[in-house]
C-alpha cells in the first residue's frame, strides 16, 4: 500500500515551491502530470529527484484517466507524487482524486497546498486582491458559459476584486472580452486591472491597464487577469485595493 | 538605501514557508509585524535569522503606524523584512506598505507571496474550493457591515463556494451566524461546509459540518471557514467541490 500525495508545486520555479512539495516530490517514486509541470520539477529539484523515477502522464483533457492511473499504482504500493501547477485543489486534481478514493480505501492521500496563480500573480503586480474577492476561470469546457456569465455578473453586483483563470484560448478568443463588456455594465471601464504572464517563470510579463482597455487586449492561456473592484488604484507601477485603513486614520 | 520585503510566511509552519521568503527573512537586519508572527518566524527559523536583528512592533489595530515605521527603517538604510500571516497581499500589509510608497522613492520594494489560509486550510479539508470561489472576510472593522452582507449575497446568487475569513471574534460573536442565515435565503442548509483552526500549527483542529448547523457553530478568530456551493458532497472524511471531468465522463 502506497501513498498518493496530491502536490502543488506554485508557479513552478523552486523559490515559490515549499518544503513540504519539495519533500513530497523527492520522496515519490512515482510523478504523474501535465509534462509541462513534470518538466518544471525536473528543471527545479533535478538531481534530488529519484533514481528510476516511473512517469505516469496523459494527453491534456484526460484528467480523469489521469487520475485513475495514480490511484492505481498508489494501490499498488507505489509512492505517488500527483504533480499540479499551482495549489492541489484550486482548479487541480485533488477534487477528481478524492472523488474516487472511496475505491482504494489502502491508499494513504495527502493533500499539499502551493501557491495559485491569484496569490503569486497578485504579487506581480502590487496589492489587487487586499480585500474580498472571487476567483473566476473563463473556461468552458467544464462549466457551462451561462454559469460563468452570473457568477461575472454576482461578482460586480457584489463590488468584488476578480481574479480570472484561463482567460482566452487559441478556441476561445473571445472570453475575455465577453467578460468585460458584462462587468462594464456595472463597473466603470477605468476601473485598474492587470494581467501577469509566465508568473515567476522564464519571461514573465505583465501589464497595468483599465477595464476598457482589456476588453481588447489579446492574453493567452498562461495568462492571469486581475480585476480591480471600486476600491482599486493604479498607483506609480502597482495596482492597488484599497483594505480601509486609510479611511479609519481619518475618522 | 534600504529593501523592504512583504513577506507572506503561510500559516506559520517551516513546512508551509517557500524559500522565497525565508530568503527575505534570514537577510533582514530588522524584522516588522505582528507579535504572533514573528514568533511563528522565530520558531521557524531560529538560527538562520541574523544576530542583532531589530524588531519593530506595534499593538494590534496599530498597522499604519507600523507600516510607516517599516518605511522609515528602510528608507534609512535597514534592510527591513515586513512579516505578514498568510499572504503579504490578501488581507495583508502590502496594500497600505504600496500607497505609501510613493513618499518613499528610494526604498526597493518586493513583495513576497505566501499559502493564505484559503488554499491552506483547504488541503486540510479536501477541495472545498475545486471551482469558481470568493473569498469574504467577516471583520467589520475596515469593511462596512452591509457590504458584507452584499457580497455575501452575491456570492449565494452566484453559487460560489466561499471561504471565510475572521468568521468571529469576540467583539462580533454573531457575524458567522448572521453570514449563515443570509446564505441559507439562497441555499440549502445541507450545504457542505467545513472549518480550520490553527492551520499547520501545532493545536490543529477542524470539523465538516452543514450549513445549517454551523451557523449554531462556535469558532475563533483562528478559524477559516469553507461553505460549499450546489455541487460540493462529503466525500469520507472529505468535502469536495465537483469540477466537471464527472459529468463530462459521461457524456
Amino acid at each position: 500500500m502506497g501513498s498518493l500525495w496530491i502536490t502543488g508545486i506554485g508557479p513552478g520555479g523552486p523559490a515559490y515551491m515549499t518544503p513540504q512539495a519539495v519533500e513530497a516530490i523527492t520522496r515519490a517514486d512515482t510523478l504523474c502530470g501535465y509534462t509541462v509541470y513534470i518538466e518544471l520539477v525536473r528543471k527545479a529539484l533535478g538531481d534530488r529527484l529519484r533514481k528510476n523515477l516511473t512517469i505516469l502522464t496523459t494527453p491534456m483533457r484526460q484528467e480523469l484517466e489521469r487520475c485513475r492511473l495514480a490511484m492505481e499504482a498508489a494501490a499498488a504500493g507505489s509512492d505517488v507524487a500527483m504533480v499540479c501547477g499551482g495549489d492541489a485543489g484550486i482548479y487541480g486534481m485533488a477534487g477528481p482524486l478524492l472523488a474516487m478514493a472511496d475505491d482504494y480505501p489502502d491508499v494513504q492521500i495527502e493533500i499539499i497546498p502551493g501557491l495559485t496563480a491569484a496569490v503569486a500573480g497578485a504579487a506581480v503586480l502590487g496589492a489587487p486582491l487586499m480585500n474580498d474577492f472571487c476567483v473566476i476561470s473563463l473556461s468552458d469546457l467544464m462549466t457551462p458559459w451561462q454559469v460563468i456569465e452570473k457568477r461575472l455578473r454576482a461578482a460586480a453586483a457584489g463590488d468584488f476584486c476578480i481574479c480570472i483563470y484561463n482567460p482566452m484560448s487559441s478556441r476561445r478568443r473571445e472570453h475575455l472580452a465577453k467578460a468585460c463588456r458584462i462587468l462594464m455594465e456595472e463597473q466603470s471601464p477605468d476601473t485598474p486591472c492587470g494581467w501577469v504572464r509566465n508568473i515567476g517563470r522564464p519571461g514573465q510579463e505583465s501589464r497595468l491597464l483599465t477595464l476598457g482597455m482589456l476588453a481588447m487586449e489579446e492574453v493567452d492561456m498562461f495568462t492571469t487577469v486581475f480585476i480591480g473592484n471600486s476600491r482599486t488604484r493604479f498607483r506609480g507601477p502597482y495596482m492597488v485595493t484599497g483594505r480601509g485603513y486609510e479611511d479609519k486614520a481619518q475618522d
